[in-house]
Parts: structure tokens; sequence; C-alpha cells
């Protein structure tokens, strides 16, 4: 949206989303994946992912996965690349899934010993991170879960779950732990699953310094329409504190330059977080196996700039009154008007 | 399981899940499809209907969708037909899908009278129910729910599927409302969607008399592992009250009989239903396009006397081991003993 | 695209794609479904169809089922409605799907005389369609196929399903046999079933008046990229003979507004049939279940223009050297450029 | 089965099925994916490996992976184990998807030097294959297709590919080249997506020692019944070359042990091949990530022994029937006999 445009709009008294951008830093590094364990291309160091992601024109924010970009090791580095930068650390994410002993699960591995480590591992990024300025935990169980029918006693390990969230809730209250879900992989069957499932088990236990991350991925393969998951975020507890942007086929979280698959279901995604409101930041989260990590990320950013121009483009009035019929045909309409004018 | 095992399992102190069986009673006439509109095979009487569903063995109950088989017109027909046959009203599902009244929603209509009839609609079930010896009304809301992205307000439209609920529970409390959930079919997005939306709703809510119905079919297609749907209603007050039975090709509500497609999953749900208690019935819940219907749900009927056999003969003690490790060649191991022997 | 444009285009040397634009009579009366059988709406007479399917601008032919909108009883009156509004006769879909009898299948019905009661139903067809000035059957075998594992002879029923062919193409030269595959539905398991299986046949079946209906949705459901499928077609035999359009959400034929989910494939689909020289007619196929049909046929071509315009856009030498690298970022870059400018 | 019940079947004249097992050796090592891409396990030798596939009773051949397991360089290493072990080389798959020079594809990379590269690697693998006794090279071409809409000519990368596998069964005709399709992974679309799309390729081709791989995931993800894939095999050449077995959910090649979800579809698909006269290698090919790989190869063959043993107990008189008329609900009861007993 030109600058112009915008000006225009809010002197008209329309408000405007402008989100945040952030890209998680391993984005631009490496992909490997199970055939091609090495790597499609050359390893890349942390100073140059930094430098990378600066590089992508209107991001302001980094995220950054344990053990593979941020230790209790290395915080000085990571500090000095923030400010030489200028970015903002969005959050870390605690690599629950990257390291052997995490491989049957964190949180609820059935080893008492692996679920003390994942929860003081935790608390000890929550440190990291106030450290760095930070105030959010991304928290991704992707090892835990299960693969097999009849692997598991399911009630116990949800309760699992709840009570490693419930201590890193508590040990400090200026870190907020944001719950990635996802429905499956590198499980058959994770945990959590689904955004009403995270909602649910955040309503039991009653922490204000808890929420949910949506993975725009994760949520379209568990057969979510990710602007009604914004909505349901919404109305319990207002517990969206993250955001996860890629593209997929809909089968597999494919991770691919968002936008390059779909178009209307992310304006309405995006609409959808103007209208609650939302003002945490939003990140590339990408596995570009094959391009430029780099490039790849930018794109994202660039079709998001489209996304949240539509969004702001919207005719509230009008929308109201396709809202008050949800006449299919007038939603067609003014899509294509908004998109390709009249 | 024949009846000498199961006194010697009993004698060995072995609980012994005999689940109780009901069959819709339209699932034994005609159906149709969008293409077929006009049916596969001629229709059927109500009277006809009860005495194919009476011969199908091991069956005692019956449930009834309201229009196609029970109005206020006709509740001397059906306790005539219960009577003769012996057969207990499980439960009645209001017909909110097959008039053109209800054709874009009931309690989530977008016209407050529509709305409003729904719901005036369910308390006379919940009345002629009672009236009948029924205290289950299993609320599948079919057209509710949404097509096209941008269609709709869905903060809105959630609670007005609350205030539907509430107002029904409320009006009577001697008759329970379980709620069914569809993730689609026939909205492309359905409300309510999956377990944990329902529970999330309920515990909102905090009505005694309202819970659960899964439909075997519906979940599997929501992409959950029913079994750990079975414990999800457990964790959170208990909520299953009814079970749909039917089996699908994991993509769409297909309908088929129970034990055609699958095998394991199924052995393991009734594995579940048993661990949390469940005692509720279990009817079939078919659309045998192009078979005979009373051989078919009578089909699911033995299928699911094979499953009760084999969840009862899991050795709990066994199972406990494996839940302990989660070694998934000793459960594919314990399952191929369990089915086949050694 | 506006008309100034396309004359400079043209002026330029590119060659303007525009196809031909047609509607499946039916799209435009009442649909009903499993549930609702009797109508989501009033139904409607052939001659206000019509009336409906010429008030679609840009439309020049029309697409009839046999007996909902054709038979040898009405063809006088169907002439009468070409020739008032001007429409071409594109296509006769035979009606192997709606009518009891072809519950079990038609062309492999495991009932020989069902098998040539289709045949001979397919030429008499061709006959009527040569007599309105039509020279395509689009042959969509919707009850072919099975339900259940273990439920036919494949390899015998492949071969009826040639025979059933090869009969219909050597009974007259002059009407060309296009048949549609799906994957699935009504049938769980469809023959012929994606678009490689049709081409193995006609490859063997070696006819001229024989090729390929592709449906949009079908092929999509299918797993099938349909701009590759477009590219199969041309080069074993150059066999696209048909389109139908409308759009999904990937599991199942939805049939809706094409445009209304999806956007990027749509181009890259009308790009193809650019390329490979498609011109033949496009038909709506959808079911409007909750709108009116003809507002949402409308939609479909008022969507289709812009998929064109869009299309004819294209810088082909820009295409060619991404194709030369396939570099991800560019066809990105590329697309949102094309899309929605720089 | 039973020697005794064997030898009483076959003194009345019913053919036997003894299907052969193989084992790809890679199974029964480390498994990495993208998360963990170090490994989920420690690595393991190749000699270890070979020890693990000998403990598998009942299995007499061994498949190799080229790079991973078998190279000009280690030939005689291998060929000792063989020996040592009394395993026949059943078949080599090139890798064309494990070394960074193949990530965006071998035989139809966009790069004329790595398509030569790949043929040149295949053509040394028959020698090799030859040199230790086996005649058949398994092609996955993993890394051939495309992720993204509008990133290739698709016409000519399908030329690219048969003109690859062309070359290669011109090279020796004592070494069958078998093509194993797979609808996506590690590509969001890959090439050869499915069996007639491989089949339509070979008819073209017409080389006698071409033929196709069934990988059992592969073709339940791409939404084909596997036992009608045979039947396809069956009419088009009988091109049926080599199988490959594991389990998944349905929408990802899982790689799990075959028999851990699915029952009732493996003994489908093992009939057909008794009935098609297969007596090719059966391979395990599974990633059993999270599980000990011996073992869980292991249970994959004992329950092929239980499916084929099934398969075998089919009375094909009784089979006949049911494929006359097609009644589901003889299937399901024949079916639960079957698996189940009286």
């Amino acid at each position: 949206m030109e600058q112009n445009e915008k000006e225009l709009l809010e002197m008209e008294g329309v408000t405007m989303f402008q989100p945040k951008y952030s890209i998680i830093l391993a984005n631009v590094g490496m992909c490997a994946d199970r055939y091609m364990s090495g790597g499609y291309s050359d390893p890349c160091t942390i100073d140059e992912m930094f430098r990378r992601v600066a590089s992508v024109d209107g991001v302001s924010g980094v995220e950054l996965v344990s053990d593979w970009n941020i230790t209790a090791k290395n915080v000085d580095q990571v500090r000095r690349n923030l400010e030489e930068y200028g970015l903002k650390l969005v959050s870390i994410i605690p690599d629950h899934f990257g390291e052997m002993k995490w491989g049957k699960g964190a949180f609820t591995s059935k080893d008492p010993a692996i679920r003390k480590q994942a929860v003081e591992d935790t608390k000890e990024l929550m440190d990291i991170s106030a450290e760095l300025g930070g105030n959010l935990i991304s928290l991704w169980p992707g090892q835990d879960g299960y693969d097999y029918y009849f692997q598991g006693d399911y009630i116990r390990e949800h309760e699992w779950f709840a009570e490693g969230v419930q201590e890193c809730c508590d040990y400090r209250k200026d870190v907020n732990i944001s719950i990635e879900y996802k429905i499956k992989e590198p499980r058959n069957f994770s945990y959590p699953s689904t955004m009403a499932v995270i909602l649910l088990m955040l309503e039991k236990l009653g922490r204000e310094n808890s929420g949910v991350t949506i993975d725009y991925g994760h949520a379209h393969v568990a057969g979510e329409n990710v602007a009604e998951s914004v909505a349901l975020a919404k109305e319990y507890g207002n517990r969206l504190l993250h955001v996860h942007m890629n593209d997929n086929y809909g089968f597999w979280d494919d991770d691919m330059i968002a936008g390059s698959i779909h178009t209307i279901p992310f304006i309405e995604f995006f609409y959808w977080l103007k209208r609650t409101g939302y003002d945490g930041y939003i990140s590339t989260d990408q596995y570009p196996y094959r391009e430029d990590g780099r490039d790849a990320v930018n794109e994202t950013v660039r079709w998001m700039d489209i996304f949240a121009g539509l969004a702001n483009r919207i005719d509230e009035k009008e929308l109201e009154e396709i809202y008050a019929t949800g006449n299919a045909c007038e939603v067609s309409a003014m899509l294509r008007d908004l998109m390709f004018g009249k």
C-alpha cells in the first residue's frame, strides 16, 4: 500500500493494521530432510544468518531456536548481532526436537528424567530470553505425541504436558509461554494438535503468561480455517501471542513461501488478525530446501505486505453487510474487486 | 467371545466390556445422494424399518431422526413399535439438516427467527423423548457452519451456537443434550468441528446435562485418533454420552460398514471406551447406498462383537508395560497375537 | 483485460488466449444432497434455466445432462431454447448416475443387460447431439467403480469399460467421446480415476474420436497439479477435448465458485491451456447448494476472465528463463507482480 | 499358516502363494529427519546391518541403496556379506536423492550435466548389480519433480525422464529397470506420480527390461487402492517387477511397520499379488525413527506371513461368487470369517 493511500485512509478514521515482521534465524540457513540429511546446501554461521535476516526489508525482529542458534554459551554473540542490526529478540523456541535425547518426547517423555530436563531447559531459556530483551518462549513440542495405535496412555501424557507448561509459567511471570500446535510430524499424532486442544488446557491452567502460537501451515494441515482459529483464540482468553507464516498444499507442513500457493485464505487470516486487534510479531517459518533461504523469506515478507494492504482496504461496512446474509456470490465479487479491481 | 470364555475371564476378576447396541432407524431405509436424489432403492415405511432393526441380533435400542422418523404427530406409532419389539429409544436426533428452512443453518442461522425455531424444535423433541422413555438428544447441527472464506463472523456465530445449547439444557434437566461434532459436510467448515471445540464450549457453559456424541467417522476425518478423543472427553468432565459407528477411508464421512476398512484403530477405540468406563449405547450410523440396509448394519454389529471381544482379551498388565516404554514393536507383536494368535 | 490492452498486445505479436465459456444447464437449477434430498431450493423449468444461462455475460454455449435436461422426448424444446438464446450445444453428459438402474454402475455394471443399455443410451445421445449441432459426448461414468475392498475383479471391470467406450467411438466418427475422470464419489474408488489412467486406455483403443474431459476439481482431488495434467494430455495424443471448472478445498469435489478458494493454480492452469493450444469450451460445473445458481456460475465466468487475462499477460521470455532454472523465488516475485503490480 | 495346513491345501490343488522376502539394508540402520538431521540413534556399520538383516526369520534377500550401502569401492565387502549370510542381492536403488548434486533432480535436472551423470551412475550400478548376482535396479527418482506452481516445463521434463530410462534400459538387457512411483516427497509434486503414469511411459518406450516397483505406502498416499494397481500393472504388459512394504495413515509416506495400521487392504493386496502370479521379492521399506530397526522390519515380515496365509485361505469359488454380485455385506462377512473365524 502506498504511503499516500495509507494517510488518506487514516484520515478517514480507518484503523490500519501494520504487522511487525520477524524471521526465524534458521530459515536463512541450510535445510536437511530424511533423504538429504547432510543438507541441501552448505551450512551457514550465525553471524552470516543475522546478516541475511537484516537484509530483508521491513523486518524488525528475529526468532531463535535453542541449540541451533542460541545456548547459554553464545549469548554474547547473539546480543552483539541483535545490537548490530537493531533487531528485537521476538522469541526463543526451545529445541525439544533436534537432539537425540528428545527423540521420544520432551514434556511428555515416558522417562521422568527427560521430562524434568525439558522443563529445566525451558526455564533456562526464559532467563536467557529476558536477558536479551525478549519476553516470549514459543514452545513447539515437536517430539511429543505418538506414532502407533496403543502406544501410550493419552490421559497420563496430556497431564504431563500440562504439568510442564504450568511449571514453566510459574517460574517467572515476565516471560510468556506460547504453545505452538501441530497435528502431526514428526510424530504421527502430535501433542497438542489443534487450537482448541491448547485453549482447553490453558483454560484449566489459568496462567496469565500463557498463550498460543499459530503456525499457519500447521493449522491448515489440521483442517482449520485459520481465520476462524484466530477468532477462537480471541473468544477464549484472547490467547494469541505469536504467529508463524508459511504455505503448504494442505496435507503436510511443507513450509513454503507464504503466498506462493494460496491467496484468499491469507487475506482472510490477515483481516482477522486486524479485526481481533493482534499486535504481536509475525515470523516466517519456512524450510526452503532448494531455495536461497534469504530470498525465500523475503518473498514471504513481500507477500505479507500485500495481504496486510488488502486487509486494510476491506470496507468494514460492506463486509458487515455480507456477514449479515452470508451471500457467497457477494463475497466472491467483493474479493475479486479487492484483488483485481473492477 | 464365547460364553465360557467370558465366564472364565470374569472369574479371574477381569472387568468385561459389553456395549449396548442400537441402530439409527433411517440406516435400514433408503439412501439418496446429490446425484441420485430420488434414492438408490425404494423407500421404506417406519413400521418396516422397525421390523428390520429388530431382526439384528444383539440390538436393544433405536435412534430416531425427527421429521424423517418421529414428529409430534406419530408418537403413538413409534411407541407401538418400541413396545412391540422391546426396543429402547436411545436418542432423538433433531432434523436440523433436511428441511429447506435449515439450509443455511439452525442454531447459527443468520436469521434470528430460524435460530429461535431450531431451539423450540429441540425443546419439543426433548419432551417427546421423555414421553417415550428416552433421555438423550443427539444434536448434530449439520447445516451450521460455512462454505466460503469471508462468509461469516465466527465469533458471533460461535456465540449463537452456545446460546442455543444453553437454552435447551436449561429447558429440562432430565434430558441430556449430546452434541455431535463433524469437521465438514454438508458445510465445508462445520460447527462444531472437533471434540476439543465442543469441550471448550461445554466447560464454559457448565451445564450438567450436556455432553458429546462421538461419530467414529467424523472424528477420523477430523484427523483425530478416536481413542485419544475418548480420553479427552474423560479428562474434561467425563462428557462422552453417545457413540455413532461407521467406517471410512479417512477423507470423507463415507458411513460404511464399521470393520470393513479398518481393524486395529477400532480395537483401540473399544479398548478406550472400556478403559474410561463408557456405559452408553453405540449406534450404527451408516449410509448403505448400494447395500441392503438391514444387512449392512448387521455387519457393523457383528464386527463390534469382534472388537469388544478383542478389547476384553487385552492383558491390562501387558499393556501397562507397553505404555511404560511405548515400544512400537511390542505393540505390533501384541496386536498380532491378539488378532491372529501366536 | 481491457480491449485496448488486448489490441496492443496483439500488435506486439502476442497470441491471445480467449476461451469459450459454457454452462452446464443444471448448475443454474436446484441442488440436493444426501441430507437435503428434496433440494435446497425450489426446482426450475428447463426454459427458465436456459434463460438464466443466457443472462451470463460472455457465455456462448450450454452443456446438458440427459434425463435431467435432454431426452429423445424434448429435443424440440431444447432446440428452440438453443436458437432463441443463440447458444451452442457444447456437449451432452449421459446420465449414468442419477437413475436407480445405474446405481451399481453403467459401462461396468456386473449385469450385462445394464452394460448394454448404457452403451445403447450413449449412442442415442450421440445421435441427438449431432441432430442439435453438437459433436461431443462428455462421458462421466459416475456410478462405475467400487466402494469396498474385495468388491470386484478389477481387470474384468477395466475391460468392460474399455469395451463400452470402443463401441461408442465406433458407432459414429463425427461425434467425439470425451471421458471425464474422478478418483472418488459417488463411488469410493471410481473408474477411471486419473488423467493417466484414461490416456493408457485411449492409447490402447486408438480411436480418433476419443479424448479426455478435465474437471478441475476432480483432478485437484486426485492430487494432480492440473496444469501438469494438461501437459500430459498434450504429450499422449493431444487428447484434451473439454474442461469443467469449479473450485474445492482439495479433499472432495466441493463444486464451488472457481476462484473463490484458489488463485495461482488457476492462473497456471489457464496458462497451460493457452500454451498447449486448447481451443475447446470451458464449462462451469458447480453445485451451488445455498447460492443462487445463476449468480454462482456468473462468478466463475468473471473469475475465468481474470485468469485468462493474467495468463495472457505472462511474459513468455521471462517464463522461459524461470523454467530454465526453476528458481522458486523468481516464480513467486513474477506472480506477485503479475497479480498485484510492482 | 502351519505346515500341515499348507500341505492339505496343496493336496486339494490350491495354488499356494509364498512370497520371497527381502529387506532394504538401511532400514536396520539409523534414521534422520528434517528436525533430527543427526539421527534418532547412532549410526551402524554395513557389516552390522547385514548381520541384523540375516537375523530376521524368513528373509532371503537384501536390497541396497548406492552411496549409503554400495559403491564401486565396497563391492567386495558387500559380496562377502551376501555370501556369509546366504542372501541374494535383490535390487540396487540408485541414490538419486541423498547427495547435494541431486537436490534439484537427477534424470530431470535442469542441468544437462547432472542428467548425464544420473544416467551414467545408473549404468554403473547395473554393472555392479550383475557382478553381484543381481538383475534389478529399482529406480526411485526422489528429487525429480517440482515444488511450486510455474516452476517447470512439464512436457520437457517428462521427456527427459523417459530419455534417461530408455538409455539405461538399452545399456544392458540382462538387468531390469523397475521404476518406483511416488506422488510427493521430497518434492511436492514428484515424477513419476502414479502407477498409470509409469505404464503410459513404459508402453511408449516399449523396452522389455523395464517395469514398475510398487511401494505400498507411496501408492496408498496417491489415493490408489493398491490391489487395483497390481491389476493395472498386469493389464498393461505384466510390468510389476518389485514391491516395497510399509504402512501409513494415508496422507504421507510414514514408512511404518506394515500391518500396524491397516489389515484388510493388505490382505487384498497379497491376494492380488497371488492372483496375478507375482513371483518377485517383497522388500520392507521403512523408516523406524524411534524403533529398533531390526525389530521393526521383523514385525513387517511377521505380518506379511499373516497376510499371505490369509490370502491363501480365501476360497476362490466363494470369491468369484462375490465378484459376480459385488455384495458388500457378503464381502464383510467373508473377511470376518477369514480373519476371526465363524
